[in-house]
């Protein structure tokens, strides 16, 4: 008897005014697509959100209930306009403090590199009740992980350093395997056929990922699933339609 | 006596299994940010979800209802892994069928260029009952309109087109300025009296934004709001902060 196949779920939190005004340019998301993909992950829901304590909860307690894991990126910083902290705190109904390992973190960083510990970057050790501390090798103030919640910060380089940190310890499902035929025809040339053998091979997932270079139409197929002979199956089939098509 | 500054609120879905993989990077999201802003639009929320008919539905009902405009991307090229069209049809509860319209738009744009009219092409002219065209002169399929939806391309070039061919009937609110205040110091250093001086200063919105090159931090003070004097009297309080602090 064969296990079925183990499939973990993720969802995506992407918080900061500056991400919907256009001044920022997320990099995060597209990040966080690879390294679960990677990881054997299904990331299924990405929002973005402003900075506003309602709309974080709202958005928290409807990904988190949904969702194997929920990853936050931003709104943890010394400054005015990072709410995170509070909102998760809220969206879990416990209370929020400043956090003896947290500070404890922070002092000793501090101190190696003659930095004044400000009460601004004391916020930064304020954690809600329960909090696992996670790891920025980058510059020390931690994020932190809740229930099925990773609470990451914004700036990529911190973000990365953070998701790094938490990758040994990630339930992971099998990895998604894909293979991409690169065809010259325009979609709209092979679209019935494509459909049809969707039908008939249901075991792969096929998608059709359109290009324009500004004089020319391509198109990407993509097969996908968790089984390599399945998805080989699928390849030859979309070959052989693709070679009478272009009457080879 | 002055009428109070108008407001329109928008929100974004962005349709892909290929945005979640991490396969395509989207570069819509930031375009459609940059574009709103300058519109003097509200960008409130952005979510992306997969290329799942349940889902594209509840989220896009789920938005509609609570922005003033939607706009999504993806999903509406000649493969049958393009749902949208049918997606928003039921979202909105009414049939779908072949648009005589849009029939006609493909049939002279295609028999111009000798292409042939295939079935999976005919599938791009399925719209929701109700729907208005929204014109696309990159490759003719025309984007749609249905109450306050707007149901766009996912290919880049095309979905910068029919923004083009829509914002002249977009209603659109006071546009929001803001200054850049550039500054050396880490948030850290600012982060309590930054925070005083938007307690002091409510008709302004104050967001710092870290950056960091691999060895200093520094910090970008973006003041926003929809009354440039106010935003001076807030920038100029900052910068006496600032000065003070690095003891000019």
């Amino acid at each position: 008897m064969t296990e079925s196949p183990k499939f973990v779920t993720a969802a995506m939190l992407a918080i900061g005014d500056e991400l919907l005004s256009g001044r920022t340019k997320d990099r995060n998301i597209a990040y966080l697509a690879d390294f679960l993909t990677l990881s054997g992950i299904d990331l299924r829901e990405v929002r973005i959100v402003p900075d506003n304590h309602n709309e974080i909860v709202a958005a928290v307690n409807a990904l988190r209930t949904r969702y194997y894991y929920l990853f936050t990126s931003g709104g943890i910083g010394p400054t005015h306009d990072d709410i995170t902290a509070d909102a998760i705190a809220d969206a879990f109904n416990v209370p929020i403090d400043y956090d003896p390992r947290a500070i404890s973190v922070l002092e000793k960083h501090y101190k190696a590199r003659e930095i004044v510990f400000t009460p601004a970057r004391k916020r930064m050790t304020r954690l809600p009740q329960g909090a696992e501390l996670i790891d920025n090798r980058v510059s020390a103030a931690p994020g932190f992980r809740i229930g099925n919640v990773f609470v990451l910060a914004g700036v990529p380089s911190i973000f990365q350093a953070m998701l790094e940190s938490i990758a040994p310890r990630l339930e992971t499902g099998e990895i998604m395997q894909s293979v991409t035929i690169d065809c010259d025809l325009p979609e709209g040339a092979i679209g019935t056929q494509l459909a049809d053998i969707q039908q008939r091979y249901p075991d792969t997932v096929i998608g059709s990922y359109p290009r324009f270079d500004g004089e020319h139409y391509s198109v990407q197929i993509v097969i996908r699933g968790h089984d390599l002979a399945a998805i080989n199956n699928t390849r030859k089939t979309i070959e052989a339609m693709l070679d009478a098509l272009i009457g080879k």
